[in-house]
């Protein structure tokens, strides 16, 4: 048996506390290694007095490139549980596993309180279960600058002609928060729920991460009245709305930063920032900054979130907006730059105020240091959505997809996985059809295959319409609200499928997941009690046959065949 | 290559950051599988900007059982980081692994931002480093009733003759504040620099850890002046000192309960517990409980630590201690079966009126989940210390000793390991010395062990003085305060030890440690850059080759020999 292999952490990933009495067990081991696992619990007090353990076997769950996860629901009366793994292998022989290592499988060892694992209350407060309506939502990205223009009064100077091209870093196309309102019933007709939008405070850019004042709407985009409006209106249509707040660092503009580069030391935002050096400046001789900034530019000076007078500033922020406009949900910009004793406290603020608010934080790699332990629901999930296009463009093989896919889906508990933010496409990356090269019926497969995953999927806006754009600024084009025949039928295919994905939202959240790879064709099966939803994606060069019946959703299928590059839904 | 082995997670364990600027990776590997380990690094935005990855070798750390671990101290300037592992195995042949898992060791491979692991930014505020003055202390557990009676006027009624016995569960014998104040430059004198008191908050019990109010010392203890004039005379001597605190579970007499037996859903008190029936009781059929206890009995209801005004009550106390009286350190009595959130609260308002104050949580198991994220700095250390008497029985071998030992060593960052709570018996365990049937030589050698370890040793009272005692009742005798001729060489050897170990403490706390079997003989060194200590332990059965110089403790050597049972300590 490879020891070396098997792995269980207590309180960790590997014990998600799913309700009171609750919890997924999970053991993980080699690849290919082990036969049976079984797991031997009980509550230790009732145990001590004479209770016997109980055995029960735990079921194969996914894989990784490397290794087998094994999963148990188990209920616990009591609350309180000790547990250890009877592991056999394909010889038939088995080890003991619990909290001091490896042990022979023998009744004495089973005898021993030392050798099990401890799971010595089940507080149901301690899962941080993230609201239940997230996993039901389908999200939308809104760049508000690009998305509509629903006042021209509040245009800035110089404004650039809606959709004329190239987009430049600097460019301004007049989009606001009237053109959001505008558009809701669009919005609520394609069928999401959730409306993400990027940065609406007041700021010199088009793109508004340089905050200047937190506590006002940018005027270009619109008044305070006008976002009460946007989200009465929302919410009217069932629609929750996010904001998107940049704590990590703020506008060089901004007034706390001016009074910094004017006072110096003697600015009473002097550590409001991680000043090295005054004044604040580059050295003459090394041309280096003395103070922290986001990324290597000046513009953005980092702030000093370990500050209690920075802290109490922006939870009064957070909670402002929340207390005042009734949003539903903040996106943290670069969260993972940012302490998690700031973030603890904040969110711990904001769950005081409003208890199913749904609080993401932006991460690019898996961050299960940044969900739970009082932090985030949830992070942006791109390891997770990355691989897709990279499967569909045949950079990654089946395999290679399955196992990074599991990968990264056994990083977080499941409450949480399926409250992950799974946009495959931001204002951050190139547009997914870009991406894709142009390819249409890819986009399709992308699409699908991101809502068969548990998770909250995204769309960034104009997708439905097959909006394409390289990198940035070229991926923040302005919305496309002529769209031509093809790009109505595509939107009408994006509508079908979103249609699809609401309504079995908590199915597709909760039921178990498996894959299987034949040939060249990649079948996802989410398999529940009563039903069972198959996603295949014939990647081959060749047509395969396709499914008879109970298809829901299907593209490039002639003839009951599946064409390459062709997919189906099938709902049994 | 093992690849099932290969583990490392981001921002755990795995990444102790140990000042600002300076962070201890870790890689888990297959035990005997990988010969060359080593991390690819660099500033990601530096990088992206053309600064050139840096790559440095791991060192080979601790083994396991089953795997062998990495380490390699980083020093990161820009507190910014991304790397990935090179690992080359028996053969040769590399591999790549990173945050999106195994990937082939090629140049067009390192060039992938999303290969890498992150760690985003490095916040020393983050690392919760314990005060620095517990890996220095060597503690000294004092049960209050049974230390000494300085005080005959607060004796309890019907007061047992001091040491008459067989100890019963019920027995008084006035031990009070009064006798430990008294005896202060003895424990002085003996070395300790750390007091952990047992509960003295007013109780029935002799133990006390059924409080009734946490506000009041119980006057069989002595008064608040009392407690207040021990303090001060043991920081007048450099002796820390921790109370003790229950917080899991109320006494059945606190007058929150009483209240609730009295009022039942009408007191104000209903929600302070965990009821799940009116009246509380038993239910007359099936005699089970209808409120929830610590383990099975009825006399300790299980305190509802979710509850904010329990909360604020329960803080109120913690920091009443601390700001009335300057006490050093709390340790939270069943700390495993509170829920996290409570604690992140309790610690958080702690630091904020004590930032050097010492928070100790009692669990029995390897517990990483209460370790950090804004928890306790450590917890009371079982599962590293019972093994030394095990191991000294005969009961473990060599190396499943090393095994176990080196497994819970790697639970924890390497700051949390210096500060973890190192007792080998408490008033919870029968005393050491009869787990070790009684011989003195075993009971050398374990404190020696204990003392070469990293973590903060803790002495059980009466130790030094060969007090022996079975489980509880019996391992809380009355206090030796007559010891014999045999009993005060033994605290000579106490007292040389405890010297030798804080005449080294930093060094003992910071230098690498390493095993090596020879036969019946481990050795445990640790190597400093200027220094080694080196303890040998002869665990078998014939004389070996003892250390002809720079040895500063021993225990039977005879003519250039260790004897069976003895052991060594060299310093070069």
């Amino acid at each position: 048996m490879l020891l070396a292999g098997i792995l269980h952490r207590p309180e960790s990933e590997d014990t998600a506390i799913l309700a009171d009495h609750q919890v997924m067990l999970r053991l993980k081991t080699a690849l290919d290694d082990v036969t049976k696992v079984e797991v031997i619990y009980a509550d230790m007090y009732l145990w001590q007095e004479g209770t016997p353990m109980q055995t029960t076997a735990m079921h194969r769950g996914l894989a990784t490139q490397s290794n087998q996860y094994w999963t148990l629901p188990v209920t616990i009366p009591t609350n309180r549980l000790i547990y250890g793994f009877r592991i056999t292998d394909q010889d038939g022989q088995s080890i003991g596993y619990g909290d001091d290592g490896f042990f022979e499988d023998t009744l004495t060892n089973w005898a021993v309180a030392g050798h099990y694992f401890h799971l010595p209350y089940l507080h149901v407060s301690d899962a941080e279960l993230p609201p239940a309506w997230v996993k039901d939502t389908v999200w939308y990205q809104i760049f508000p600058e690009r998305f509509a223009n629903g006042d021209r009064k509040n245009d800035p100077e110089n404004v650039t002609a809606w959709g004329a091209g190239p987009v430049k870093r600097d460019s301004f196309y007049g989009g606001d928060l009237r053109g959001v309102i505008d558009h809701l019933d669009d919005l609520a007709d394609l069928g999401i729920n959730g409306l993400y939008l990027c940065p609406i405070f007041t700021s010199p850019s088009n793109h508004k991460y340089d905050t200047i004042d937190h506590f006002e709407i940018d005027p270009h985009f619109g008044t305070k009245a006008d976002f009460q409006e946007l989200v009465a209106k929302a919410h009217a249509r069932g629609i929750k709305v996010m904001l998107d707040a940049v704590f990590n660092h703020f506008g060089e503009q901004s007034p706390q930063w001016q009074d910094v580069v004017k006072n110096g030391q003697q600015s009473r935002f002097a550590d409001w920032f991680h000043v090295h050096g005054w004044p604040v400046g580059r050295d003459p001789k090394t041309q280096q900054l003395n103070y922290e900034t986001f990324a290597t530019g000046a513009a953005m000076p980092k702030v000093n979130t370990q500050n209690p007078a920075v802290q109490d500033y922006l939870i009064n922020v957070t909670k402002y907006w929340i207390e005042q406009f009734d949003i539903d949900a903040w996106r943290f910009d670069v969260a993972d730059e940012v302490d998690h004793g700031f973030w603890r406290k904040l969110c711990g603020a904001l769950r005081a105020v409003k208890p199913d608010v749904y609080l993401l934080g932006e991460a690019w790699h898996s961050s299960q240091a940044l969900v739970n332990n009082g932090q985030f629901n949830a992070v942006m999930n791109y390891p997770l959505t990355q691989p897709i296009p990279a499967l569909l463009n045949h950079e990654l093989s089946l395999a290679a997809y399955v196992g990074k896919t599991n990968l990264q889906l056994t990083q977080y508990r499941l409450p949480n996985q399926q409250a992950m933010f799974n946009a495959i496409d931001t204002h951050d990356t190139q547009r997914l059809l870009t991406t894709l090269h142009g390819d249409e019926d890819k986009l399709k497969a992308a699409l699908a295959l991101l809502m068969l995953l548990p998770g909250s999927p995204c769309l960034y806006y104009g997708t439905e319409v097959g909006m394409a754009g390289g990198p940035d600024p070229d991926n923040r084009r302005c919305m496309n609200w002529q769209p031509n025949t093809d790009q109505l039928a595509l939107k009408a295919f994006v509508k079908r499928l979103i249609g699809f994905r609401r309504q079995r939202a908590d199915f597709l959240a909760t039921s178990e997941l498996s894959w299987q790879i034949d040939d060249q064709c990649l079948t996802l099966k989410r398999q529940g009690p009563t039903q069972t939803v198959c996603g295949r994606f014939n990647l081959g060069t060749t047509a395969i046959k396709a499914a008879i019946q109970n298809v829901v959703i299907s593209n490039r299928t002639s003839a009951h065949q599946l064409l390459p590059g062709g997919f189906e839904i099938k709902v049994n």
